[in-house]
Formats: structure tokens, C-alpha cells, sequence
């Protein structure tokens, strides 16, 4: 899997009032910008971490590598509803939102600074308003860092 | 326990060259800047989210929480240890330095934003390079948030 960019990606359809995420909302100037897309049966984001986003010299945050982790998670969550519901990113429809119940992340190896970041995920359904998300994610061919994450259904009451 | 600042914090006394953590190292000028220092038998973080710390408007984003829970972990892990060896941040002498091998993250209910967040931690010692760090995160007097670091001394390979 040698792709280099996201091309259409489930944050670009988020409604513009809940665009503003820091992870992944497309109108957060100072945010992250994650963007997630399908590639086959697997959700991917692509990530450049930026010089700040450093621990020791040398290998990328954690905290960071978390961040993308989660918001990779809640898209691939509702790119799957959204799959299942007949559509795609790129056709316009507004899709489903989910914000995380949990979050889990196993620090394999360090993660070196100089490449880009390649997070692969495989969404399993455990009922309509809750997905789990698998992610590995890779620096060049090496996974370096496995997550998983629990996501649910945004509840209306974080809704205005 | 209304602590509103954290006066002796662990990251201080980081060496200057494994100071630019983007989480909690104090020469990393885009960093976070997170703080932990003990209370009593607590070790506990103090933070202010960001105006751009943001999930859906009006609750602070996770990714971040995931990183101030990381942060906060390796740095109780790293004030545990040194207490163990006879040292107090503030006395001058360099602690050790943690990595994080795992993190988990419970997102009890939205974390409003316009609160300081305040981060509890207990530690306990698996063997001397390996502690756990459980965490509960309040704003104002509601735990929003509950977090689990396994951190490990780290390793040589990972220094210069």
C-alpha cells in the first residue's frame, strides 16, 4: 500500500459547525488537519508530523502519535456508518459523527521524526452506534505503534 | 485538594537536551508545557486548554487530553522513581527519564472547556523500570476523564 494521499476524506463532509476539531476539524486553523479515507476495506491516514511534534530528538510525540490515533479512529467509525448507510466520501452527503468512549495505543517502537506517517485501520461493528477501530501505524514499512479505539455515536446532547 | 499551580515540577529538572518534548519539555517554545509535581502521595498536572484545544465546540479535545494523560504519566512514573532514590524536584539533581509503552484512555463524558483541568495521579511500582500511572482528570470537581500509562525507564538506545 504505497499511497501518499488521501483523497477523499470523511473530515471534509463534517458539517462546518463541528468542522473545528483540533485533530481533524478542516476550519481549525492552528489543528492538525487529519484527514481519513477508504483504500479497498481499510481506512488510511496519511501524517506529517510537523518539527515541534517531537520527543526525545530524533522520534515523534506520543501524545501526537494519540492524536491521530483518535481522530483516524472516530472517521474510520463513520466512514464505515456512512459505507453502510450506501455512501462515500465525495458524494456530498453529510456523514454520521462519533467522538471516542476510549482509546488505546501500544508504543511498539520509537517513531522516527523524518517520514510521513501511515495509519491503517480495519473497523469492526459492534452495533450500529458503536464501532471498534484497529489501527496500525507505520513509519516507512515498519509498524511502529498499534491502537485501538472505541467509538460511539455522537450523542445528541453535544449537538447545539 | 483546590491546588491551582504546580510550584516543583519534574519536567524542570529534565537535562536541557531531552527538554523539547512537544508535551512537557520547557524548552520546546510551540510545546504544551505540562507540569507534574507531587502532592502529598498524588502526583498531579495542572493545564489549561488552548482556545484551539477544541473538539465540538464548546468540549476540549481528546487527542489532547491523551497527551496531558501521557505527559502527566511519565513524569509521575519519573517522580516516583526519584523519591525511591532519595531525591525531591526542586532539590537539583537530574531525575530519570521515562518512555511510554502503553496508554489508555477512558472518556468518561465531555470535558467542558472553559475549566483549567486538573490531573490526579497514583503510581505504583511493577519493578523498578516499569511503573503504572492511573489517572483521573477533573474539571472543576467532575472527573471527565480517566487514564492508565504503563511507562518504562528509558532506554539507552534512545539517548545520544
Amino acid at each position: 500500500m504505497t499511497t501518499t494521499q488521501v483523497t477523499y476524506a470523511i473530515q471534509d463532509e463534517y458539517a462546518d459547525d463541528y468542522s473545528f476539531c483540533y485533530g481533524c476539524g478542516k476550519l481549525n486553523a492552528d489543528g492538525l488537519h487529519i484527514r481519513t479515507g477508504w483504500i479497498g476495506d481499510k481506512t488510511v491516514t496519511i501524517f506529517h508530523p510537523r518539527k515541534e511534534h517531537t520527543a526525545i530528538p530524533g522520534f515523534v510525540y506520543g501524545g501526537l502519535i494519540a492524536s491521530i490515533i483518535d481522530c483516524h479512529g472516530t472517521g474510520s467509525a463513520a466512514l464505515a456508518l456512512h459505507r453502510k448507510n450506501g455512501h462515500e466520501p465525495g458524494d456530498g452527503i453529510e456523514p454520521p459523527r462519533f467522538v471516542t468512549a476510549s482509546l488505546h495505543v501500544d508504543f511498539l517502537k520509537p517513531t522516527p521524526h523524518e517520514t510521513p506517517l501511515k495509519l491503517v485501520g480495519t473497523v469492526e461493528e459492534v452495533h450500529p452506534k458503536k464501532w471498534i477501530v484497529h489501527t496500525e501505524l507505520f513509519a516507512g514499512d515498519t509498524c511502529c505503534v498499534k491502537g485501538e479505539v472505541v467509538a460511539a455515536l455522537m450523542p445528541k446532547t453535544m449537538m447545539k
